[in-house]
């Protein structure tokens, strides 16, 4: 499961709503619902379940954003927040050295001395949720073109994040859903002291490795625990999860509350047709490339290795769920699937002529503006910097310099006064570099730019100037100061002056690198995003008018709740169980003679005696989630911590486009093998007895 | 996987080999060989292994054919034959009773005087092939119509048959392979005293039950032990297999001495289409409705349902079996890629003058009996009485007794001289029947064909004359003497006039039958299954002239060996592993909280403590196998016994069509579970003794 925000498509999303939605009836498990517009309707029908406003509050209020990529929950009222492993790991491998290597070995913080301060986390917690779409609207007159409209509700948007943030303190973010058709203002509360206190072996966190990473049955202690912050003191949580140690009983009602990173359930066929036409295919053969690169590295020696662990799994946890999704496009049945839909929706648009001449010309605007996104792709996706993270840190701060020095409102989104603070954490995080590692990331990202593009390319000419992509990736890693901070603060602090004198070879690749990729924001802006932002608004006006407002929209990496179902589906000609056990982790393991990715911890042998080894350890549910949920609490009726979700089935990868309870299943780790493990295997029982409310 | 020789379609198969014959290089793991031509060239070419006469020999001599359907070998020197749970099932439900449920509860016989005599089994083992083509042939002349020649041939059969029961006292099979193309004479040394020794319960042998049948991983003790007695005392083996407590390791060569059913990789497209698109959707059809008169009859009480337990196992396996298969012809690719190499094949013979007049016209010929088959294929299918094995004895009695006076060259196949001793000890069988199941079974058989024939069908008119097919079948059942073997004895001794003069109504309403049953068989042997028969020998010689003789024919229920190699595969977006271990078992059980199918015997629970959990329990390998394989041994290069087979994956059961070594895996119980189970579940050291050559 993909534990970042997911791969951004280069086009606006459109308000398609299912139409599923209008049917009659009981509805399956789906949904990626606003905490503003709960599926009551649909609870209320299925499971005789209405979650009252206090229930919501408390979810939503102990629900936790991990900005670098994830979800988790406070757990306990001394503000443990717990998340999975694989949303830990990036911090695990920035507070890991040579010497000590808390990814590969684990990590327990016996006393809050002894807690790791992560360098550069920002954890947020949703507090309001305002409609703000008449006045983000209202700024962009009916009379202006779609480029004109586009740029004045950004500033629009802008404008009300900033009042916010000074009026609250509050990290305010305006949130497009239901794609242009409303505009929410999201103000979190945000932390950054957090500090690690557990986290197991990675090769336990993520057992079975790539083989059975989306698959299941599964048997992984994915889990990690921070320590929340405020003012040099531990938070005192007022909202925070009650633990359920015996989790839930298959076939009960379970609910997650977390950020789905995003979704393409809405798109129309043009747009899917471009994802599986040149967004899929290059993204698949952009990762695979780089994950071959690691592989290379990692093969150097074991600290290049430990280097890389924490990138490479990324990655092939992202191959694995592009293939799964490109399948998805691929399968002509859920393309026509999609097709009858569009041609239903549409007649019943036709067949009105108010509706028609309102919303009408809509699908065929997004479908030119797609003409158009193709023949910008190729351009806008290899004529900019990639893979190393180094390289992203110079391009970030090329444009922190160039963007800071301009009115808030006509800056890049990702630039205004209101979004600094988050940025500079990234900015000067004391997080170590690996310049090696980023070199051969950079000089075979130039070199597929270059394979891409060809010689006579501007981009090309302009960044390599005649030399070979190795040459340009090794002379400016080499040379550049920027792996340390306090660099990078200093060039900051020159502002633009200093920014063009810069020599610094990273900072000149950067910012000749930067006129293309800016160059390319803004055709894909004025020519695709602003006609389909505005087609899209049709579109999405079209179908409230149509099905009504009983829908959710696409994922936004914005908090949403899901609910469902514990429970088994058919699988391989039987069936896959609700739940495995400490037992399955053991059969693993032997049925591969313990071999990697089947390895255990030694602890894991040593201590296996001690074990319930039917102790639950897994299960799955019904409930509709994505990449982006990981970590995502799952409670029961009661709002009861039950588990913690880390994957989806391969069967769920499909749902980027389309949900089916039949198969779609989240998978979670089970509340009991959390205190089984932590007090039988990792010495930790002070830790399981602050989670049940007996300790601290 | 299927426990007796299966479904036997209506036409003659030709013997078209799979093109990747005549591939040069190292072949995939497959092929069901004959002993008396093994793929020496290529296990040598890809394992350097040959293995010697004597090698070959003893593996021929220790395997063991069940004729209720099913394979076995030899493992001790005091005649203990071992093979699966579900292939001893018809004998354990034979001898269980209302008291005393072997079934169910598992059978252990401590010592020679409690084991339990089966009623009706016949065991066989190959000592002799002999080939008799040119005999035949011969009995043919080539100017005979092809009606007149199926009848010359099979008289010659029954000839050769008869000469050599009389001669070596062996009982004689005369087996056409690469269809019409080669006749053999196979000789079998025969046991009708076999003993039952050692049975688990079923829900531990079929563990997993419906769901994970054809499935892996899985966690079955799918064995039973039986002894082999002659003239009232324990047979000494001379040929046996050493046991190999350790079994084969991951990626170790492995071999399968057993006895596939049937295989359809060499038929036309059209004989394809025809299973396809009639012999397949009927099958399905007329499984599935008995499986649910079963259902309902089990629904009864305790007793209803132990009487209809094994047939119920047996249709429900069968149904899975054809649900996968036909899912194998329905599948596109698999079919173009069937057209394709025929479309090869006979390019090569029309490019050839002479095998153009040889063999040129023989697909056409099988083209143009399917359609013919077609036409017939409704009513062989359901002119006949189906579905009781009460009425089944019925139908064999009546022909058993026409047949007998008709000089032997002029029988029906199956009631020759040399047959009759095997079909007598089933017409005679003291095994229990239960009239009520049969009534409820004939019933809805007899529906069904009204309900597909329609009520002017003279079948239909003369054996229902007006009446339900309910009343026709309870007024039979009820009315019958035959449960009792004494009154079909009589029946038998009364011959022609007895039979004539029988107001038995079950007898009546079977004597009326088999009128339409017979004339139906003579209608597709005259006017397609002679006309297969030739063509099918053009095709096979055409295929012997391009490809050479490097090939297996279809699968006959005779002796076959198959190599492979232990090792896992990829499965549903993960891997599955070369094994699995007593852990998983326990995994299993939990994971669906220990309910039915996945229950566990008490025995297992109270004992775990004592078990080595990581004692290997099942495992796959790439061996090459079908229906009637199961219960073969699996042997290693030594020809020890390392496991026996007892299921397919679910991705094998394409395999009747086409073998893929990627993914199609037999599956087999371990050797050392045997040895573990024994020991320390059953308390049955004696046998774990006497199976590593400790004991007795």
């Amino acid at each position: 499961m993909a534990k970042s925000a997911r791969r951004r498509a280069m086009f606006a999303f459109v308000a398609l709503v299912l139409s599923a939605a209008g049917a009659a009836g009981i509805r399956a498990d789906e949904g990626m619902w606003t905490f503003d517009n709960p599926p009551l309707a649909q609870l209320s029908a299925k499971y005789g379940f209405t979650p009252t406003t206090e229930w919501l509050d408390h979810l939503r209020l102990s629900s936790v954003r991990f900005n670098d990529g994830g979800s988790g929950s406070f757990v306990s009222a001394g503000g443990l927040v717990l998340t999975n492993h694989h949303v830990a790991l990036g911090q695990l491998q920035k507070v890991s050295t040579p010497q000590k290597n808390y990814v590969a070995d684990g990590f327990f913080a016996k006393s809050a001395s002894e807690e790791l301060k992560c360098p550069d986390l920002e954890l947020n917690v949703l507090v309001s949720m305002e409609n703000v779409t008449a006045r983000v609207q209202a700024a962009a007159p009916s009379t202006a073109t779609a480029a004109r409209a586009l740029e004045q509700r950004k500033k629009a948007i802008a404008a009300v994040e900033e009042e916010s943030t000074k009026a609250t303190g509050l990290r305010s973010d305006v949130v497009e859903l239901y794609q242009s058709s409303e505009y929410w203002l999201y103000r979190y509360k945000k932390y950054t002291d957090v500090r690690l206190v557990f986290a197991p072996e990675q090769p336990i966190a993520f057992f079975g490795g790539d083989p059975d990473n989306f698959t299941y049955p599964r048997y992984d202690f994915d889990v990690a625990l921070f320590r929340v912050y405020e003012n040099g003191a531990a938070v005192a949580s007022r909202e925070y999860l009650k633990w359920s140690a015996n989790g839930a009983a298959d076939g009960e009602l379970v609910f997650v509350s977390g950020h789905p990173g995003s979704t393409d359930r809405l798109g129309t066929v043009a747009q899917l047709e471009t994802e599986r036409d040149l967004v899929f295919p290059v993204s698949i053969d952009v990762v695979s490339r780089r994950i071959a690169v690691l592989r290379k590295y990692s093969g150097l020696g074991a600290e290049q290795a430990r280097q890389a662990a924490g990138t490479l799994f990324s990655l092939e946890n992202a191959l694995k769920a592009n293939r799964g999704e490109y399948q998805g496009l691929l399968d002509l049945k859920l393309m026509e699937k999609k097709r009858k839909e569009e041609r239903e929706f549409r007649a019943r648009i036709e067949a009105n002529r108010e509706w028609k001449t309102q919303y009408g010309d809509a699908w065929d605007a997004i479908a030119a503006a797609e003409k158009v996104n193709r023949t910008l792709y190729k351009a806008s996706r290899f004529q900019q910097l990639r893979g190393s993270s180094l390289a992203g840190l110079a391009t970030s701060l090329v444009r922190y310099i160039d963007e800071k020095q301009k009115p808030d409102a006509d800056r890049l989104n990702g630039y205004h006064d209101a979004q600094l603070q988050g940025l500079e954490l990234q900015l000067f995080s004391p997080a170590p570099v690996y310049p090696a590692l980023d070199d051969a990331l950079l000089a075979d990202a130039l070199q597929q730019s270059f394979e891409e593009l060809g010689p006579k390319d501007p981009f090309i000419q302009a960044v390599l100037k005649n030399r070979t992509a190795a040459v340009v990736a090794k002379e400016a890693l080499e040379g550049t100061k920027l792996a340390d901070p306090s660099a990078r603060k200093a060039l900051a602090a020159s502002g633009p002056a200093g920014l063009n004198a810069s020599t610094d070879p990273l900072v000149v690749l950067a910012r000749t690198a930067d006129v293309y990729a800016r160059k390319n924001q803004k055709a894909v802006e004025d020519r695709v995003a602003s006609v389909e932002t505005a087609a899209g608004e049709k579109v999405g006006r079209a179908r409230f008018a149509v099905y009504g407002h009983s829908a959710y929209p696409d994922a936004t990496f914005t908090l949403r709740l899901s609910y469902g179902q514990v429970k088994g589906y058919p699988m391989n000609g039987t069936l896959a169980p609700p739940k495995t056990t400490l037992y399955g982790l053991y059969e693993r393991s032997a049925a591969f003679d313990n071999k990697d990715p089947f390895e255990l911890p030694r602890r894991y042998t040593e201590r296996r005696a001690a074990l319930d080894l039917s102790t639950p350890m897994n299960f799955v549910s019904s409930n509709d989630i994505i990449g982006g949920n990981s970590g995502s609490p799952v409670v029961n009726r009661a709002g009861e911590f039950v588990g913690i979700i880390f994957d989806g089935n391969i069967e769920s990868l499909v749902g980027r486009f389309v949900y089916s309870e039949d198969t779609n299943r989240a998978v979670a780790v089970h509340s009991a093998v959390i205190l089984e493990a932590l007090r039988k295997l990792y010495d930790a029982g002070s830790l399981a007895d602050e989670l049940t409310g007996r300790g601290r």
